[in-house]
């Protein structure tokens, strides 16, 4: 057995007798049953994750993983790909968006290189680089079988030591010029969605780049035999997935899955930022759908393709904020939201304690 | 001229060139322009609010407000009317949902009587009470116009004390079984929305109730004068507003609406929790229009009419919960967000300083 077999097969189902009792608890709180809509099923969602009824996050972390990607070439990008490795270093220095929004959270932000396009050194960098950026998806598999499990594992073993020093809960993030591409692109050999559909704007394309980036999505599905679709069963299968991830995805999104099994297989919660965190939350429901229970969607992001992402996952945004900037800043956000319900199991008065009647 | 005139003629226009100021540093800020999306919204809108750039808020409260409704012998509402008195002294000991989501917010609560069914004493309770509820507005006008400007007044009253005392952020919530309904009918002619529309199911009721809640809406709007709608420039009126909000309005939603208006007159920003409290928003941006840019929306209630409210505000929700409680408990959770949004004017690194080259 592989090792990312086994990784899969580590992964449990949440604890159904906590979600039960958590509900119990919810349920004697003075409120209307249910009237906290998300923040109670956050509440029995990390109560099942946990084990426990009311869990404590000490230690948050986001970890931010960056890749290029060769298909930048075919000029779909508003920025050069130089603004990968700036980007990194922006983060390490502490001032990009995520830095701040992280900080006010209260979370680390672990930046991990899995695949920038230049040679990247700083005592808080994390170095996983697989290869320099992927390939061009558009004329060959962006990356081999052999770098897209290598990256995936990459991802499972940071989880595994952060999980180690003390870390509960998880954020993805990511930066990578030209990944909204490949999302897209994984989208749609993943869900069956059109490119039409699946192709956004990313940080800011102006119309005629942006039909221009539909047919590089069309032209790499069809270079890497994704088109036409394949039925349902192997459409939905994990392999196919793995298969899609390799052809079409990139370094950070592989990596982003192994993150997302990591937290599943450590039991710990994981926020999903946007629309390419998305797209490796999509992939590792696909390779291990128990995945999916430990997972927390965090905002609907202004990219067009990322409602039909969300729904292809199964998960339900909780922030409207028309952000489209990635690096995890909409998934920090969600760890107030966590820490409310927390506290709001801990904290509120039941109807008995209290004195206030029921309907 | 009378008081209330005052009050609405002490309100000014945001500063526009303070706006403008914000904007000019965001889009120095090492993201792509516009990609924060709301927070980005906030940042211009309480820096243009203040006047201030990158203003800060020490001193943060939400205002309950209780009162009690007649509509309730109608039959309207999941929980009996007694709730509402117990549910007053719930937040007065601190164990109510607003309590907790406050205290993780670092908000203080303020709770007002402004006109709850029962003889209350607490050191922590701000009696503003106007009279022990409002009439059964399904048989007359739920309170008289003196009634209605008096409870208005006392919400400015009190925002212009706590601003003394160097609140400078606000949130609205109430408690008033029966005030789901009051709302539905404020939206119903202010908004010229049908009762199929407007009316939720509150708390929880089920279906009988439910179309039994909507004819007993429709009766109010038809003893009360309001139907058929009238037509759009009397119906857009503040004089129009001002006699809905009698007829079938209520205590607590008259006080929020002086809530509202306080903030504005005070320079300060006031976030609108759920469907009761946008009824309030939208009775004072008709008796104020520029009371408008003085709001920001929270969340997007379960109620269903909700959408249709802040559609009719001109406010766009960032939360999407799937929240029916009130209290001010989903406004509160958007402290947290003018915060993480003052984060990023203070702290991000510019495009300059980052060295991350541009589009």
């Amino acid at each position: 057995m592989s090792n990312l077999q086994e990784i899969i097969g580590a992964i449990a189902p949440i604890h159904a007798d906590v979600v039960e009792q958590a509900n119990d608890h919810l349920n004697q709180l003075t409120k209307p049953q249910g009237s906290l809509g998300k923040l109670e099923d956050i509440a029995r969602q990390v109560a099942g994750i946990t084990g426990e009824v009311k869990p404590l996050f000490d230690k948050k972390a986001v970890i931010v993983m960056a890749g290029d990607h060769g298909v930048c070439e075919e000029g779909i990008s508003a920025f050069p790909a130089e603004v990968t490795p700036q980007m990194v270093l922006n983060f390490l220095h502490g001032g990009a968006a995520v830095n701040v929004l992280a900080r006010h959270a209260g979370a680390d932000v672990v930046c991990v290189d899995m695949g920038v396009n230049a040679d990247l050194e700083h005592p808080n960098l994390v170095s996983r680089k697989v290869r320099k950026g992927s390939r061009n998806m558009a004329r060959e598999a962006a990356l081999t079988l052999e770098e897209t499990i290598q990256a995936i594992e990459a991802g499972v073993e940071l989880v595994d030591d952060l999980a180690l020093k003390g870390y509960q809960l998880f954020a993805t993030g990511e930066m990578g010029i030209g990944n909204t591409t490949a999302s897209a692109a994984i989208l749609c050999a993943l869900a069956d969605v059109d490119a039409e559909i699946s192709v956004g704007r990313g940080t800011g394309i102006d119309d005629a780049k942006w039909l221009h980036k539909r047919t590089v999505v069309n032209k790499a599905l069809h270079v890497n035999g994704l088109r036409p679709a394949k039925d349902d069963a192997i459409r939905t299968s994990g392999d196919f997935a793995l298969e899609v991830l390799s052809k079409v995805g990139g370094l950070e999104i592989a990596g982003l899955v192994g993150v997302i099994l990591g937290a599943a297989k450590n039991r710990c919660p994981v926020v999903v930022d946007g629309y390419i965190s998305s797209a490796a939350a999509l992939v590792a429901s696909r390779l291990a759908p128990l995945s999916a229970s430990y997972m927390l969607a965090s905002h609907l992001s202004q990219e067009q393709g990322h409602a039909k992402m969300l729904e292809a996952v199964g998960l339900s945004a909780m922030l409207q904020m028309d952000m489209r900037l990635g690096e995890g800043t909409g998934a920090v956000l969600v760890f107030n939201l966590i820490e409310a319900a927390g506290k709001i199991m801990r904290e509120m008065a039941t109807f008995e304690s209290a004195g206030v009647s029921r309907e």
